[in-house]
């Protein structure tokens, strides 16, 4: 044991002294597989453990949670006070004004009837109200999903030449999407939303305020021949193809209306308490410009209106809805899509403003109330409705404290619906153009997307494929591609895992990445490596080759340098967080070649899973032998350094 | 100061005291995103890096070299010596006295005529022999590809009914997938293969050996109206509802030829030195069976035969490749399916071998050869081959040093060819289907299933599903569920990638997984979280739902142990190997959250690609200040741990 006298002289540290002081490695508590699948599905669909607050609770205690749970409403509802009703019915009434105008004008985005809008931000706000355990949402139509969900449909029925079918369509697609959200909150796999990343929809979003923007430009320059494609180059074609078309006189208005409503957003961007006068402005251009045509009878003057309105809550429709029939496939894709992207709109919508005032929203629970609601308002006459962005921050802004200013808004637009839809016969179609260019012009977010170019490169490649792919493919395939190469990028990172060379921080124990941190020394005889990824079948032939190159690269260094020879490769396994059988295979196989090179190998720190496969594949325990096997690479090069020594000086 | 005071005492130990000489997290050095990029193309496309052996070599020396990385023979051929040659006759003489029957089954099997399985004997190995960089592969038709091939193309063509189009789309299907299969290589893509996973392939091939087995009943029971299709069920229910058509002659005659190759089989796998016992058995059995059917006339007694064979090296088939008309999507899709499958088994056979000569085989560079290999059988009547596994086994067993093994081959296949082929007239198809039945059941690996199942369920799981896929629904829908059950398995993983709560081994500034190591202690007021996966789009909404759950959970344990409240969540980042922005976003706002409740966010040893973006992302630096960002667990701990103290001694 001289040779271990000599290194601890060499390393002459107190830390290294203790580090010979050699702590096992052990195997996590025994575990059945059942039990182990056990907490891996709660692991992968119960994250939050959404039944930690039933535990030890009385039998009534627990039926009160539950009806709690399921609707939230039973939460707040007996601590609801006046106070709190002031705030709502202010908020309510603001985001009411903001919602009439958009309601429209969404509705006609989508293709759909006007009055479909209106419809939609009267029931589904109470559905929500009842279910949904955001404070905050300001639930309605909006752009993106109108858009989705317009374009998609009229690949196959053409909204002007078959009306009652499209429409059918809509409330039929409508009712797959609030159905499909559900049972994703249902089965806990909200994390199928996750996968659009901040770069995807970031460019998404604002690839599709273009397509919006660049549809509004029929009704702001008053084009009657518009296309029907959505890209960039047909509409820019079909505006420059029919400038005859077009009209000064909605093309002034619209610009006044327009510069108008941006300025007033403006304002409201600058000084967040003056929110209502961006929230007021579109109810005011409407009133405005509805007068304005009523006065000067501008509609024989080549300015198009809305025209008469049916007056009257939503009729049902449940009869409209086809289950079958040569459109289901289209219906159910349309559901698909603009379920998803608008439940992707909603939750974060929540989560935003639930991380402003510091509550906590249950993604999937919140996915279950989207749904349902949708689900209700498929057969009451509405489309596809979710929590909107723009109208949430106008009401967090007004002061909303509770889904209370939902009714609030639900019951204006009621009041709305039965008495004051005659007003807007003579509401000129370009004041709706107008409020949909000003509200998804906040889709486009130049600032996060200068910061996505800085911190990832990669990240703002999928943010332009989004983008391009949006304005220059089609709203759903840009999605697509953006989302394929997000995950492609995540295989991709898998088959290969990053391996470094860690070295000695001098003085410590400590080995870090020889790359990263320039003091770190190598020591004679070790290569040692640390992987950071799981081994699997993707990626362990490519450890394998990468392995074999770092020891070329040793022995080439070694050439050169004259130091010893290669004795031990290290692998510190600590970032390994899982394996798999061809991870086993590669660790002995491994293992073996080195053999036949006569260095050793030795594994350091396995985490508990990694640790029992490798046990379980190795019947006879030779990979795990305490002197293969350490707690620290510390630890494990200094006990393999004695052992050198101590080989070297009995020969 | 008497807290410190009194935590130095609880751990009187000098390595925290050391840990208190805190050292600083690096950055790695700057490097530009364009050297970042070609860094990370190099790792993903070139991680054997190639070009090494180049560097700094002559001109002159570089051509050579450059010849002899594209004709390996160049290497070894200079050296080629009596004694090699001797080895490889031996060797060449024994594959190929197995090759010649199982190329005329192969054949068969693709439901092509018997002598394209001997054209594809004789001129893909002499392709091989010049480019391919294995001793020990023994190139030629295999079972599955052979079936494989075989079962695609029946979906359109009936190879009965319309054989020269058949023949015409297995040229060309070879053709594309020689293409790809050299394309995968020169574009180095090979990693492609990697995602044929070992559970996925030792299902696979259990099942296609099933698959295979089973149509070789129509031959060994002698059924003339056999099902097309290739199913358990529908395979089964053609058997005994034909059982009228089975003849005892041919029943007899094939129960011991069959019990004769599988008792040859099992002596030589009990002693590998009796390798020729099996290697001659085929050859033994057609010669034998030729001669009793010749000699009774057996072929008069429901025994059917091969026929007539044409006699004649390979004629030229590139007239007979389509690139375009109908077929050219099923071409194109069988083309990819066989390749990769061949490749996956070419490859594989060719790493084994290898390594048990302690020798490396470049597997992109083998992709090239196996693909140049096919293009040019394509054109010389030759369908797709690759490196068998069987026939490699006994080349190995045989002594086999070089390629030279393959050119014997060939050349004693063009002699059977030129001079041999009359003797095959009144060869059984009982024999050929002994011989197929013989040779896949060698596919079925129980030992390592069971090993897979011990080790790791999930792939058992996988396993299962491409074996149970291949024999009831299709070979190629088997494997494609089993390749896209393993991905799911890898996305799944990085959604809900372990976070861990570390512990402090006592006695140590050592700090591990809680649940692994019992002897771990808590440091009151810390949580200590370990994130074993790269910080993305798709987990980082589940990882703050998670810590969140934590921190719940520490609370919870608070209240009851009465320990001190949490004041410091310490995240270990040393097993985060890449972050992207969604992940930044997490970081930032987790410390946002944090900070809400009083509780401060220290991070720990971020790699260098982590602690670069978390840097530009976060402009002030306030998360990487030094009292917030550590290099060890246990100079985190004891750093925070004494400024909490001194903080809470001056108030």
């Amino acid at each position: 044991m001289e040779g271990k006298v000599e290194h601890n002289h060499h390393h002459d540290h107190p830390c290294v002294e203790i580090a010979m002081e050699i702590h096992k490695v052990e195997t996590p508590p025994k575990r059945s597989s059942l039990q182990k699948l056990k907490n891996r599905l709660k692991e992968t669909f119960f994250p939050d453990d959404p039944l930690r607050q039933f535990k030890g609770q009385s039998t009534k205690q627990k039926w009160l949670l539950g009806f709690q749970y399921i609707f939230p409403i039973l939460q707040w509802g007996p601590d609801y006070n006046l106070n709190l009703l002031k705030s709502d019915v202010v908020s309510g009434l603001t985001i009411a004004s903001l919602a009439i105008p958009q309601g429209i004008s969404y509705a006609k985005l989508a293709n759909l009837p006007p009055i479909v809008g209106l419809y939609s931000s009267f029931v589904p706000p109470l559905v929500y109200a009842v279910l949904g355990s955001s404070r905050d949402l300001a639930v309605g139509p909006v752009s993106i999903a109108s858009l989705l969900m317009g374009s998609m449909l009229r690949q196959e029925v053409s909204p002007a030449q078959d009306p009652l079918l499209f429409l059918q369509l809509a409330f039929t697609s409508t009712f797959f999407a609030g159905l499909f959200q559900a049972s994703l909150g249902f089965l806990r796999l909200g994390f199928i939303i996750d996968f659009l990343s901040k770069a995807t929809l970031i460019g998404f979003m604002a690839g599709a305020a273009i397509i919006v923007s660049l549809q509004q430009l029929k009704a702001l320059l008053g084009i009657t021949h518009f296309t029907k494609e959505m890209g960039l180059v047909p509409v820019m074609s079909s505006v420059f193809h029919n400038t005859k078309e077009w009209s000064w006189q909605t093309i002034l208005m619209g610009f006044c209306f327009l510069v108008f409503l941006l300025v007033t957003r403006h304002i409201s961007i600058k000084k967040p308490k003056l929110f209502w006068v961006s929230a007021g402005a579109p109810l005011l251009s409407v009133i405005l410009s509805t007068l304005i045509v009523f006065a000067f009878k501008a509609e024989r003057h080549g300015i198009s209106v809305i025209g008469k309105l049916e007056q009257g809550l939503n009729p049902p429709s449940w009869n409209m809805l086809h289950f079958h029939g040569s459109h289901i496939g289209l219906v159910l894709k349309t559901g698909l899509i603009t379920g998803i992207i608008s439940l992707t709109e909603g939750i974060a919508v929540g989560r935003t403003f639930a991380a402003l005032k510091n509550y906590q929203v249950d993604g999937n629970k919140e996915m279950i109330a989207i749904g349902v609601m949708n689900v209700v308002g498929s057969t009451t006459s509405c489309y596809i409705t979710t929590g909107a962005f723009s109208r949430s921050a106008v009401n967090h802004n007004a002061g909303a404290r509770t889904a209370v200013s939902n009714i609030i808004m639900a019951v204006t637009v009621m009041v709305t619906l039965l008495f004051l839809m005659p007003l807007f016969q003579y509401t000129p179609n370009l004041v709706l153009g107008a409020i949909i260019v000003t509200a998804v012009i906040g889709l486009i977010d130049i600032p996060a997307a200068y910061q996505i170019w800085k911190v990832d490169k990669f990240d703002f490649v999928v943010m332009l494929c989004a983008f391009f792919g949006v304005i220059f493919i089609s709203v759903q395939e840009g999605l697509a591609l953006a989302v394929g190469i997000s995950i492609f990028k995540m295989v991709l990172q898998m088959t290969r895992p990053k391996t470094v060379v860690l070295g000695n921080i001098p003085g410590t124990d400590i080995f870090r990445n020889r790359d990263q941190y320039k003091d770190a020394v190598s020591v004679p005889g070790f290569l040692i490596l640390s992987i950071q990824a799981p081994i699997n079948f993707a990626n362990s032939n490519y450890l394998n080759d990468r392995i074999l190159r770092w020891i070329q690269d040793y022995e080439e260094e070694e050439e050169t340098k004259r130091h010893s020879g290669l004795r031990f490769v290290v692998l510190d396994l600590a970032a390994v967080s899982a394996i798999d059988t061809n991870g086993v295979t590669f660790v002995q196989e491994l293992r073996r070649v080195l053999e036949k090179k006569g260095v050793e190998l030795a594994l350091v720190n396995p985490v508990g899973e990694v640790m029992e496969k490798l046990q379980k594949a190795d019947g006879t325990h030779d990979m795990l032998q305490p002197n293969s096997l350490f707690l620290t690479v510390g630890e494990a090069v200094s006990s393999l350094f004695s052992s050198m020594k101590s080989v070297s000086s009995h020969v």
